[in-house]
């Protein structure tokens, strides 16, 4: 495995790889590496001749107020990580290398990043489409891997991938979780013993969230009030939201119809933890279809 | 020549003549082509193994009240042209083919884009920046030809390039203009006999300013101020802005001390005119260095 950290050198692997008529994965990541992640690469290096790991914690999606010092950092453990899973470059530019002096061009998110998280975290999805875009420019990538965890990031890259006409086809993947359920992420690290313990109460208020749609229950607002309700039973977590939006536009439903996206954010200590369910009404869960979302 | 209205036929061209090492050249238009375009075109054929004319009259770069509906065509004429100069792919997708339904995704112009024409014309730079982009990634290009008449624009889109990390390096040509210094532009064939008899006055007042200049003059206001007065002599004119900004950012400046862009924007009858000037007092003008800008 190759580390690079330059643009330029990026590329020039990017182009020789092409040149030889190699396929590339790339795996866009903010590093502390996770099973999360490690899953991500794994079907990456299954389904190219060559896999890019990016590790970037990329300032312009952050607020003011918001964890970008204090983000956990652990680059030898990644690359150690990354080795075993046979990624074959490691690409950790430093914030000068993707904005250099006098940067001024930036990604307007598609409209889809105003509810949800764009909500609390203004500018959020304008950082993240801008550094992905140059990402994906800078390892011309044939697939790039994202998880569902992020499901409205993940939503919101591949509209911008099909209204900017790249090449490079957007491929979600399953959230991986701990064996309690809670959806793993580098901010689990934030947690207090006491505060894991209580962490997977988001996962059960959203499975609840999830029987109540199963037993037919379709009022998006109550099935809201199912994850809220599960939630104020432990008073160190402070629900940030709890919203049903449509799998295809990420538009707010009132009632469920098609597939819906159940997303909710909480601040549990330090963290503010994510996680989401995607409920179809016509079909069988999406796990039942090997796990292929039909959006 | 072909003519190609998809985005994805454009890009199986272009992915064709990738495979054969073949190098491209791009000269993104709104059509009704005239020798300054032909100028822009004749250069990519000669630096290129392919050569790639779009003509899209782009409705993201058009505000509210301006000429999007009446921006004149001539397609038929415009692709005789076109094919007489040995382009290979007449690019011309529908509005439908850019912008299907729910396109949510631009670029946000670098800050560049507030000054001079972004000023008068808000939100022009980011539906200018949206489409190249998308034009870019299209065709793929080596190179994309821009001319100087629009020197904001291409300065714009040449950092736009630089931040996100494109493959295509940006070429500014010199404006073309007509025998009496008029810059060709689609939009002269707005000008009644009356204005157009009148139009070169923009182009001399310029040269009077770039005279300034010569002279040893320094104050970028006085500079302007002999523009401005300059085309008070003729009422139907209409100033819209004449400012000097440095080529490098096109920041304002006060005195010129380094290579600077004076640019400037009139009304004339229906059209909206614009011309530039740039000076760089520490050297020999850019024509005499071979028209090669030095920025």
């Amino acid at each position: 495995m190759e580390i690079v950290t330059s643009v330029r050198d990026m590329k020039a692997r990017s182009r020789a790889w092409r040149k030889q008529g190699l396929s590339v994965g790339l795996v866009p990541t903010m590093g502390f590496l996770h099973p999360g992640h490690g899953s991500l690469v794994e079907r990456s290096v299954l389904e190219n001749s060559r896999t890019v790991v990016s590790i970037f914690v990329n300032p312009t999606q952050f607020g003011p107020g918001e964890d970008l010092e204090s983000y956990p950092r652990d680059r030898d453990r990644d690359a150690a990580y990354m080795k075993s899973l046979c990624a074959n470059v490691l690409f950790m530019p430093e914030p000068g290398e993707m904005y250099p002096p006098g940067f001024a061009t930036y990604v307007e998110a598609p409209e889809l990043g105003l509810r949800l998280c764009g909500a609390s975290r203004p500018g959020h999805f304008r950082g993240v489409c801008t550094v992905v875009l140059k990402l994906l420019n800078a390892a011309s990538p044939d697939r790039a891997y994202f998880g569902l965890k992020d499901a409205q990031q993940f939503f919101i890259l591949r509209r911008m991938a099909r209204d900017l006409d790249l090449d490079t086809s957007m491929v979600p993947c399953e959230t991986v979780r701990e064996e309690d359920g809670l959806a793993m992420s580098s901010r689990n690290s934030y947690l207090t013993p006491e505060e894991r313990a209580v962490a997977p109460l988001l996962r059960k208020g959203l499975l609840a969230a999830e029987a109540y749609f199963r037993d037919g229950g379709r009022e998006a607002l109550k099935a809201c009030a199912v994850v809220s309700e599960t939630l104020a039973a432990e008073p160190r977590f402070s629900l940030d939201y709890a919203e049903a939006v449509a799998a295809c536009d990420l538009r707010p439903v009132s009632r469920v119809s098609s597939e819906t996206l159940l997303a909710c954010a909480a601040r549990l200590g330090r963290a503010r933890l994510i996680d989401n369910i995607i409920f179809d009404p016509s079909g069988p869960s999406r796990k039942g279809r090997g796990g292929r979302p039909c959006w």
